[in-house]
């Protein structure tokens, strides 16, 4: 059996200071801010990090790029409408290994890597950071799965200054 | 115009003490661990929180109920392919708001507030925690578009007492 990738003594040890911190005590399913935050998957920042967010105070969905995807559909509209939340914080960011690239550039690692064909999927890759997020905001503002008065608030985020910039849909 | 829901000056504020800190200093785009994690949006806890990452460590995708979905393949092989990654640590947790829910009770819901029509998407509820689990680590350990060598690290996470617990795949 090969070795694991995995450091579980570490990530044990990690829970049990978890634990005891009780950082998660008594906090409520439904997030305090009434909000959700859709964000890139990327390893360099947190969304309660940047935004200043406590535990309990709102749900964050991550995926490549912070795309509003069908599965990001499904997550918010749950939030929504059985977990309470009113809007969202849209955050795309600078470097993302989405930038840039494109689709046939990933199948041909895909295929070069596993024999596989991924040209099923979109990967959504994009070339102009403001204009992805003014895209995706779009997306949400015209969503008729959630509630007449959502609010959606974008911005984008630059990984070498750690700046959030606002971005407004009509602008 | 209606209020904002969004407290936009305490978001700045704390992204201004964010920059200051430079917690992201110097980080890679390809993370440390070559780790990727795929968890609840859940308001309660973080990835990197219980399981003892820092930044820079691994990708976290986050969805309702930390589900495998279409978009979380897509952000999984993105992750293993363009940036590096090898495995998937995969974490659902104690008293989701999809446990023991049905999508016809979420369709009603969307419907009672908006009058649209959610029966396309299938939200994915469960009944069975563990279940969940191996049902997603199967479909992970299934998927020919991530790398023959792919480990899968399955765990419940319990809101209650903060307590991860391994779920074996053959068990």
């Amino acid at each position: 059996m090969e070795d694991s990738i995995f450091e579980i003594g570490a990530f044990m040890d990690a829970n049990r200071a978890w634990m005891k911190s009780f950082a998660w005590g008594g906090l409520d399913v439904r997030p305090k801010q009434r909000l959700a935050v859709l964000t890139c998957m990327d390893s360099r920042y947190t969304a309660q990090g940047i935004l200043g967010l406590e535990l309990g105070d709102a749900h964050v969905i991550r995926n490549a790029g912070g795309r509003v995807t069908d599965d990001a559909i499904r997550s918010l509209v749950l939030s929504a409408h059985a977990l309470g939340t009113r809007g969202c914080v849209l955050i795309h960011h600078s470097k993302c290994g989405l930038y840039g690239n494109s689709n046939d550039a990933i199948y041909t690692m895909v295929k070069d890597a596993t024999g596989a064909d991924a040209s099923g999927i979109d990967f959504l890759p994009f070339t102009d950071l403001e204009g992805s997020v003014r895209e995706d905001m779009r997306q949400l503002a015209e969503c008729n799965l959630l509630p007449e008065d959502y609010q959606v608030l974008g911005f984008t985020y630059d990984v070498d200054t750690g700046l959030l910039v606002e971005v407004k849909l009509d602008s």
